[in-house]
């Protein structure tokens, strides 16, 4: 899906990451929560990844003002097995067991080539692939998996039963940011819906149902979504999403994804399950022979004929465009995200950035 | 895809395997390339994954018969790193190949909880599920992957770039078959174009195109697929496919499925890279826990409310009912198939099994 345009204010990263992790600090969260959420929501802004980035902020702060989420967490790391570990989140905030789980991962991986972590009784981590690339910036590739409360309609079915089971593979490429998969199992993340009902637009035919199960175009009538494939092929999609939920639950010790509930509804559901395996390249292959694959993969890619109007890109090539983009002229803000920012900021009493008005 | 019906004779599995491992022996293969085929092809066809069952036997006799394939390979398998193990499969046939690195793989698993294991120098292994289901049976948990030569348009292409790329995903279930996700990263595999010009059937709309990149609905006309998606979220199948080029690839030592071509047109290609992850549940969790998260994911998901006319099943579920049909009535296979098996058969002096007529 092409990066969507925003209309709003636009703010630089470097002044967006310190103001939102001050409100969660603010708001209640220890030092390392607040960094990890901010790094990773301004993370995904600054690439375009809007659906899980700045937008998700104030639901994150009001998650640690309420409490809904452990902003104080002790975390425990074991090491299962000489290839595995596992990270008991203790509630925490997603995106701090995530990044932990990466650093935990790629030590793993240097001594022995594959490293598996796991993580239990976590909270929604935002876009998975801001953990994939966090390890993959370190020269491994990752693979990395969420399960989720239940958005997704099986294939067949008539009620919401998978998360949107995010998938997102990182790796390192020569002379450029690693190439980063980064996707939702449903045809569209339950996000997008979100975020259209903060943009006012309406949503592709055949990707969201209402409470009825009935196939609606209205962001605001939406209530679930669907596989991965569609009417056709969606079997799939939500193959994809059970392979996830199982490794997001069986292998962390978490329940399968339709279980979890919001503690109270719209906020940060917990006990999810994060999955993730870490490679060292190097215990692959010599890695100037790595780098040449890679490397050769991507110019033969990118040099294939395009039908007309198209391009034929890698994956993640449309956000190293936009990061360019966003690094020169700021990171683009919807205004109701950016209402409730501003509102989060009065409350808690903060300094609120400076953004440039429409 | 629902698994479609074949007019054509039936034959039992216990006489279809050692039939077809005995033209395979005849036509040059060694005793263990020639079972290991048979398996894999003989087990595909008993759980109804026709497109890469049965189907395929005549052009693997063929490819030992033209010395395509290595049929009397040295395979090496080397230890990289305590949870990483390569092998070269010496342009053996894949199946030989993928079956011994399951092995491996669980050899490695049982002591480090999760094991990579790279597969170079290998050849099409017919349904890579084949071997995450291998897995699978012997109490491991399974990804599996393997590229291809060029057979997919990528997101916004022309031209075939990516091959059919599939993923498979295998979990034990308690008192069950595994679970088995196996498919393709296109709508459908290229085998299924082979197939429904076997059955004189057409193509479903928007999956397959001409030379000229033309969506048709005529399996004869077609000379591609399309990736996972579709027009609208096809980037998500390419992103996929991508995915594993990469690890069958640069992993493995070979080169991207672009570059791959067969030795000649319509012959068995070399050069394949196959990539599997395994895990061994007892490193994660108490196995009793394990297995009762997974019946309890199969329970809820069965349980499912359903759209008219449907009925909400496990990935796998399918090919279980199947099976259970197949192992009573014998395999079906086509009569293009059993056509050619019979003429392998009559030059290579072996003795048909019984088939039932239709």
């Amino acid at each position: 899906m092409a990066i969507e345009a925003i209309s709003g204010v636009r703010c630089r990263a470097e002044a967006l990451e310190p103001f939102i992790a001050g409100l969660l600090a603010a708001a209640g969260a220890d030092r390392p929560s607040a960094d990890a959420v901010a790094r990773s929501v301004v993370d995904a802004s600054s690439r375009g990844f809007d659906t899980h980035g700045v937008r998700l902020a104030p639901w994150y702060v009001t998650a640690a003002q309420n409490g809904h989420v452990n902003c104080r967490p002790e975390m425990t790391f074991e090491r299962k097995a000489p290839a595995v570990g596992h990270i008991d989140a203790d509630l925490a905030f997603g995106h701090l067991a995530s990044y932990r789980a990466i650093e935990e991962g790629c030590a793993i991986a240097r001594e022995t080539g594959a490293a598996v972590i796991t993580v239990g009784r976590s909270s929604h981590h935002g876009a998975t692939g801001c953990y994939t690339l966090a390890a993959a910036r370190e020269g491994f590739a990752a693979l990395g998996m969420s399960h989720a409360n239940a958005m997704v309609v099986p294939f067949g079915g008539q009620k919401p039963f998978f998360g949107t089971n995010p998938l997102s593979f990182a790796v390192p490429a020569p002379g450029e940011e690693p190439i980063l998969l980064d996707m939702a199992t449903s045809s569209i993340p339950f996000n997008r819906v979100m975020l259209r009902r903060a943009t006012g637009t309406r949503l592709p035919p055949e990707v969201a149902v209402d409470g009825s199960g009935r196939a609606t175009l209205d962001p605001n009538e939406a209530r679930a979504v669907r596989p991965l494939g569609g009417a056709d092929f969606g079997y799939k999609g939500a193959g994809l999403a059970s392979m996830i939920d199982l490794l997001c639950s069986a292998f962390t010790g978490m329940q399968h994804g339709a279980t979890i509930e919001a503690a109270v509804p719209g906020a940060q559901p917990i006990r999810i399950g994060h999955f993730f395996l870490i490679l060292h390249p190097a215990s692959f292959q010599l890695i100037e022979l790595f780098d040449a694959r890679i490397g050769a993969f991507l110019r033969d890619l990118r040099a294939q004929p395009a039908a007309a109007g198209e391009k034929v890109m890698a994956p993640g090539d449309p956000e190293k465009a936009e990061a360019e983009t966003r690094a020169r002229d700021g990171i683009p803000i919807d205004l109701v995200t950016w209402g409730a920012l501003r509102r989060l900021a009065d409350t808690l009493h903060r300094p609120v950035p400076e953004a440039t008005e429409p």
